[in-house]
């Protein structure tokens, strides 16, 4: 089986991703990130996601985005709530975190190259979305134009590394659909920015709004579990 | 006066790269990396440039580089011994680390738009190199194009992305000699990949070798205290 580097942060859209390189024959290898981020409950997630999908393994690497800050997910920056899906793409949100997805693709080619292998796949999309500049196909094109520069591969002429995006022309209810079709319960994914203690779903951030509006759209129930008493503190900008 | 951010090893080439920075008027912002090299003492070398080329401020970022492995400089493999200068670019040394100036760049880059900076110092050198291909000039400029696609300014507008690389058609001698110029004190600088216990220099390894290439050429005496008990061992390929 060909290997491939599976970006995991255990949301709809990263969870349906790895099944879908399940099911395109990959060995996948999933990828996480503990970076300070606000929703760290997305971690086991992931880890349930790794698991019960059938990854090969489930790295998880803890990354210093809390010291460079930016971002309402790593700083003391208040999560918006309850902005219409409409709205959200009119201005880069303050939960857009600094070059996160050129940090992490970084991450999953190094391992890429260490594991010989030449696939990563990552769930960015570009539809139901929250209007983030590393989410866009151009970005991921320059992006696989450089990792092709980037490795020893690049030189010795082994490997062209292609960076997978199955999900970047679709919306939010036919990726649910498409997981769905592929096995996925959703009930063990994680999508909200702003968990309460127990890790409950706010139901009011982006990311929360986005999903409900997917189940909605795709008329299939939402299995999230919401929280009774979320934090709706108004967002400071 | 425009910031920079400036990555900064604590090597001939990185710290001859802030001295340029600082005397094109940039507000230089230094960026190491703690990523369980093998050849720490660089970030003691780091500090010192930082201090005494007066950056505005020193970040050192913990990189899970270690669990990723696939280096000698990040693992349990030799590195290699008195390798001629000509034979270093035959075949990419197992001192390379997969992708490392590709994530190193892109903590740059967060850093970078946190700070508001457009201007990214990189002291990759092209001629008297390792032949990592990380260092290549097209390397640079793709990594330029997708940055300038993955941010937040990307998309509003406001900033363009430059990766300043002022050495990387510069021999080793023409970098000391420039660095001379701007007053950089090359004794408090650290380029080696296997320095011993009280971290002196090995003299023998592939950045020792080029170092000392490099001042010979210059005609400048070479400060390194060279350790009097380096570790010979045999590289094991």
């Amino acid at each position: 089986m060909k290997k491939a580097v599976v970006l995991l942060s255990g949301g709809v859209d990263s969870t349906t991703c790895l099944a879908i390189a399940k099911s395109e024959g990959f060995a996948a290898h999933a990828l996480s990130f503990d970076y300070a981020q606000r929703h760290r409950a997305e971690l086991e997630a992931a880890a349930r996601a790794a698991k019960t999908l059938g990854a090969v393994e489930h790295l998880v690497l803890a990354l210093p985005l809390g010291t460079i800050g930016g971002s309402a997910l790593t700083a003391a920056i208040a999560v918006p709530k309850d902005v219409a899906p409409e709205a959200m793409q009119a201005r880069i949100p303050v939960t857009y975190v600094p070059a996160r997805n050129t940090i992490f693709l970084s991450f999953a080619l190094a391992w890429a190259e260490v594991l010989g292998a030449a696939d990563i796949f990552i769930g960015v999309n570009a539809l139901d979305y929250s209007g983030y500049p590393d989410c866009r196909p151009e970005f991921i094109r320059a992006y696989e134009a450089m990792a092709n520069l980037a490795l020893r591969e690049s030189v010795e002429g082994r490997i062209e590394i292609r960076i997978h995006t199955p999900l970047i022309t679709m919306t939010k209810a036919q990726i649910i659909k498409r997981g769905l079709e592929l096995g996925v319960d959703f009930a063990m994914t994680h999508s909200c920015y702003d968990p309460d203690k127990l890790g409950r779903a706010c139901g009011h951030c982006d990311s929360c709004i986005l999903r409900k509006k997917g189940f909605a759209e795709a008329g299939v129930a939402d299995p999230t579990v919401y929280s009774p008493a979320p934090n709706l503190e108004t967002p400071d900008r």
